[in-house]
């Protein structure tokens, strides 16, 4: 839809900027823009002071990186969480996945992003230095490496797993396999391979 | 995904506002809120400032009610329109629907809905007192109802053009290319194109 230049500056500003979201073309950002227009300027104000809020109030918690209203998040803080398990993550809304399952209870270290010379990311820029601390610390008996399977998150395992090898702890990645509900015709080789290579006992002795 | 009370407040409240907008749940939400947080901040900044002046600064043309940053819209001010043409459209959106078709070199008036006694529009709350003013004005000979394919949008088409029966002014409506239920900025431009080329006569003579 070409519309620029009909309707003023502010609209087109307004959708220049919803399109710059992740996955959202100017057709949806108009939509939204005109969605704004017809609330309450009130309620426009409320959004785009959390907009603006998100950004400067959010903290990052001192200890593993992830989001917080205060120095440490809520997760570092919760005395029922087993403080001997770290699950390394790349990003925050790994954290999320993981706690949505409610499966582990654990604490976390979000690193940033993974090693990648293809995009001039080197150990130093993610937050390795800061793990390898904790860990020095001690107490920690398992470090779980969550990151992609991908190349880029193969080298970073293989870094950090360097780094921590001379220590007294068990470290392990999460199971790969064929997807729960997934029908086998439609797994890819690789995970199929993995899932039988790895296969377990059907009944546990 | 489950994450509340697992990342704070800030997070929460920007992935709720997110989640206000038309068609995006809460995932979509946490991923726009995640984006901006990576993003520097000058440019949060001008995100949210953009959706500020949106709602503040946008003015509504004194003439056609379309969106405009001056007392009348671009459109208006536009002296190579035909201006004895007026299409009447339910909404802003139309209007960009229809420019972008860039078939139609007349003027717009925007009633700002449709009769719905369903949902207790009647005449009084819609620009229809301007456009009749505009009409008594003179030097009107065409005036296109561009109006939803829907009983409110036949209600609405009728009382107008119950209005103005008695000048000489033709009244014609979108050919109905328009597949009956669709909605204008939804129609692709092609068929949106013809259905305004090939307007006819709202009552047969």
């Amino acid at each position: 839809m070409n519309f620029e230049g009909k309707s003023g500056k502010y609209l087109e500003d307004a959708i220049m900027q919803f399109a710059s979201l992740p996955g959202i073309g100017k057709k949806t950002a108009l939509r939204f823009a005109l969605h704004l227009l017809r609330r309450p300027e009130h309620e426009v104000e409320i959004f785009a002071s959390a907009i603006l809020s998100l950004k400067k109030d959010t903290k990052f918690c001192s200890i593993c990186n992830n989001i917080s209203d205060e120095d440490t998040c809520v997760i570092c803080r919760d005395n029922n969480r087993d403080r001997s398990k770290i699950c390394v993550v790349e990003a925050i809304h790994d954290v999320m996945a993981i706690e949505s399952t409610a499966q582990y209870k654990g604490l976390y270290h979000i690193l940033g992003g993974i090693i990648s010379p293809m995009e001039g990311v080197s150990p130093a820029d993610l937050n390795i230095n800061s793990l390898i601390e904790r860990i020095n610390v001690g107490g920690i008996s398992e470090i779980i490496l969550a990151l992609p399977t991908t190349m880029e998150g193969d080298t970073t395992n293989y870094y950090i797993s360097r780094k921590i090898t001379d220590k007294d702890i068990e470290i392990t990645t999460l199971a790969r396999g064929v997807a729960i509900g997934d029908e086998l015709q439609y797994t890819d080789e690789i995970t199929l391979g993995q899932s039988i290579l790895n296969r377990k006992a059907f009944i546990q002795k």
